[in-house]
């Protein structure tokens, strides 16, 4: 019953068919090394060298992490060929290479929760093997099977703590604790306290060295990363907008949807990775706030308990206005589109909201990297209120260039089109009416076949306007609208069944309006990102923004002042 | 200019703020243990370990991994004992015990690739010690410093390695060649082979012990998990999709939308979780693909290579799916909502596509779960095909209820509404026209004030209809909605801006259009589902289909047959 619903769905799997997607960088780096096939694994480790130095480059901050995990654990193996005088110590070397190989993580947050948890562990699991060893010590000959038993409730109750989701920050934890209790266990009855002090005091050693490289050589502040990775989400939502927005009113079409974007994996596309990124970020602001309230007041953040959460929030609630940008993209993505004309049409109106809701987000996340509080006599919102609102209301005005206005322009209102016959019988008859078989929208706009005074009237002021909707026919649509080339297949079939591309013309025009209401939702969620703004910029404390204008009154002021004096 | 977009965007705001949502079972635990105030430590105790049975009674597996965890490392603290006459071997214990603590894994597929980085690493570690510890020596006195540099340098490349994204699944890899590389040259000239040895054979001793106690004991298999988390993901999907629908069509509104919504964190709407979880499951996939690939053919998966990256390409699709099913209830979570009365004029459409599209996603989970090919000559998309094509032909057909009608109803078409003074002329032109001041939508569509013969003998039919649609007047409408909160606040300012309220009628009016532009898109969405779903059955040689109308139709024959010869 429905070929063309099926042709374009198919031409949609199509077209978006497994394409793998490389960067150009890597294309260029591939072209190179493709010359010669037999060097392909060559090729792949010099690819894969080339984007690790690349990434690198990116961050250097990640070359500095490298080289100070390098430092701590040189200067733990240098310790330890000086203490080789206590020559019982270098059998547990072992220990505080443990220490420095686990504790040294990328922030100092995620280093101190993790070296808190090492602690903790290490240290319940000494006092609980300390009693267990005195009543195994009890039993005599059992003691081996008191140990083991032991051992097995002990490691069969943490292992199962740790797959409890708010205690996988602590798996490391949970990790210590099981080898410091088997060890201190295993370790027997001679010299057990000299062995546990000498264990210990290496495993001091290496915290020592880890925290002092971690904290003293260039800090690098999980914190100040989390801040920074929401001021980038702002930015990156700002540019998807913009780009989204200028997309859909320049036709921007892919010619092959990157299969990437429809199974939702990264992708280069820089109007999708915009979103994407602020949406996939979730997790890590999770794992960044949960290492910085770790962290001491520092830099900017001279602040007990400071209100990291806030941070995650403000992320969140700007998450709430990406998905409404992907929605948008969604619409570029889209089979259905909606026709040039119509773009043309609120191009302007649609720009607006489109310029500034990007400036909103920008201006917010400038404020929120300069820890700015917003001006309270400025209402940020008010010109994208307005802008959506014009929207809103041209929408409203030429609602009808958004339906399927021809039928009823000729003064008919099908009320009950379950009965399709009943349907086709009134097509025919409107036919007859106009000469001229499927009249064009516009045409039938402006060709009122019912005259009326007031209609009259308008009209003059319409045909005074240089034709600024231009509709084809239904037929020359379909053969110039490249933008969609699903329905280029309807064109060669002989028979058009006239009533199904009726049907995608006007789900082409309401996917404007679908398009529109996706920005006017975007702009109603921005309050919630203001709110959520406003409620981080007082718990933390942020500084009264410098009032430009304030500042300059006063100097106009001053000048004022000294011109009369000097007149008097 | 714009008070009411704005004082609906702060009711918005107001009405999804911060609200702890607390699962029925925490609240339950919480309100008996908040009798006492004091005790709100413990009880957070109880809450925990009430979640964290609850966690295991949900997936028993966890309970079986835990004790397969202990397992392991008791036989490992056993073996231990009784090798102890080798004196020398008991200072290395260690060595077994951390390699059994980090080798259990939960699957056999993240065990054994854990198992075989930890090895690469500790074999290219020995293999680099030795040759340096050989240059070293020639180093003279020099060779602490020789050793410091050259930790130093491994240290930092192995760091700065383990950072590049491809390589974080080798993370452990690296941590244990940097603790070799270390602990080998550390160890000094003394009985270098001997203590090489003994270290390795105690390695080797906890990964045997570990992997046959991961493979032989209850084995859990990663594949398997991901198959399951597919399926679960394709069920989640459908029932939120149904959801979605349902609660649309039955005016369903939040009263307060979920904080946790706005900020996209998990929560326990069913009908939020379903789709939420799907989208969210893509890193867990990747996990899961990457130990999957370890594991040898196992059960249902008896084939070297098993593509169990196709099951990630067809959760990828699902999820290309699952985010209209997220701009569906974008739509039920947005301030603006159509009335009721649209939403029962299309219900009945809107129900089937909404149905037939949950079947499909139920359809296509059964048969991954049941690794079953499609059945070749049943289409499996047409009937949510033809119910997509009725939908949209009636939104064709009905397409002027979408659109604010009134005011070309009377005839009028304003082109260019960009002079707002001009718009309030002709608003005032047409009050005067029709004397009941804003009729309302309906009631200017049955009575055309331009007598037109068509139109007459469509009237008729109309009117023959027990008034399937309601339309009250503009205000009633407002009094009247309930489910839009917001507008209330505008029924007790005296003066009304007639104009902003008819823009927002049609902006309710143009939600439903919206709602269903996301249905189709969804159903267009389904093929791509539908073909990575062939290419998965195709590549992982899915069973045929047991196609029960053959084995009926066979059945029949026999019958028949047998029928004929009895009577014979």
């Amino acid at each position: 019953m429905a070929p063309n619903f099926r042709s374009i769905s198919r031409k949609f799997a199509e077209r978006s068919k497994h394409r793998l997607l490389l960067s150009r960088k890597e294309l260029g780096v591939l072209s190179e090394s493709y010359i010669d096939e037999d060097d392909h694994r060559w090729a792949r480790l010099r690819l894969f060298l080339f984007n690790v130095l690349e990434m690198g480059r990116a961050d250097p901050l990640q070359f500095i992490f490298a080289a100070k995990c390098g430092l701590a654990l040189a200067i733990v193996s240098l310790l330890i060929f000086f203490k080789e005088p206590f020559d019982f110590m270098s059998n547990y070397a072992i220990y505080s290479i443990l220490t420095v190989i686990h504790i040294s993580e990328f922030s100092i947050g995620a280093s101190l929760s993790k070296g808190f948890s090492g602690a903790l562990g290490t240290l319940s699991a000494g006092i609980l093997a300390l009693g267990i060893h005195q009543i195994s010590v009890g039993a005599g000959k059992w003691q081996e099977i008191v140990i083991a038993i032991s051992v097995f409730i002990a490691g069969s109750i943490s292992c199962f703590l740790k797959l409890y989701p708010s205690m996988k920050l602590h798996d490391f934890g949970f990790r210590v604790f099981m080898l410091s209790f088997t060890i201190v266990l295993e370790s027997g009855t001679s010299d057990f306290a000299q062995e546990t002090i000498s264990r210990s005091l290496l495993i001091a050693v290496g915290a020592c060295v880890c925290f002092s490289v971690t904290i003293c050589v260039y800090p690098i502040w999980a914190g100040e990363d989390l801040h920074k990775l929401v001021v980038k989400n702002f930015r990156g939502v700002a540019s998807s907008l913009e780009g989204c927005v200028n997309n859909y009113l320049q036709q921007f079409g892919y010619e092959r949807i990157p299969s990437k974007i429809l199974i939702y994996q990264a992708s280069d596309d820089p109007l999708y990775s915009g979103y994407r990124s602020a949406v996939e970020s979730a997790s890590e602001e999770d794992a960044l706030m949960g290492f910085a309230v770790w962290e001491p007041p520092h830099g900017h953040y001279k602040m007990l308990n400071y209100p990291w959460s806030n941070y995650v929030k403000v992320s969140g609630a700007l998450r709430h206005c990406a998905f409404m940008v992907m929605a948008m993209h969604g619409c570029i993505l889209a089979e259905i589109q909606s026709p040039a004309e119509l773009r043309h049409m609120f191009k302007n109106k649609i720009q607006n909201v489109g310029t500034e809701g990007a400036k909103i987000l920008r201006e917010l996340g400038n404020k929120v990297e300069k820890l700015e509080k917003l001006s309270p006599d400025i209402d940020l919102l008010e010109k994208v209120h307005e802008a959506a609102e014009e929207l809103q209301m041209m929408i409203d005005q030429k609602s009808y260039h958004l339906v399927n206005a021809e039928k009823w322009a000729a003064g008919k209102r099908p009320k009950d089109f379950e009965d399709v016959d009943r349907l086709q019988e009134l097509k025919e008859e409107e036919i007859d009416i106009e000469p001229n078989g499927i009249g064009s929208l516009y045409e039938a706009n402006i060709k009122p076949p019912l005259p009326c005074k007031t209609l009259e009237g308008h009209i003059t002021t319409l045909s005074n306007q240089p034709s600024m909707v231009h509709w084809g026919s239904s037929e020359d649509m379909l053969k110039q609208q490249t933008q969609w080339p699903s329905r280029l297949s309807f064109v060669g079939e002989t028979i058009l069944n006239m009533r199904e591309v009726k049907t995608y013309e006007s789900a082409s025009a309401l996917s404007l309006a679908t398009f529109t209401s996706f920005l006017i939702e975007f702009v109603a969620r921005l309050q919630n990102l203001v709110s959520a703004f406003e409620e981080l910029s007082e718990t933390a404390k942020f500084s009264e923004p410098v009032n430009i204008l304030e500042a300059k009154e006063a100097v106009s002021v001053w000048t004022r002042l000294l011109k009369s004096i000097g007149i008097k």
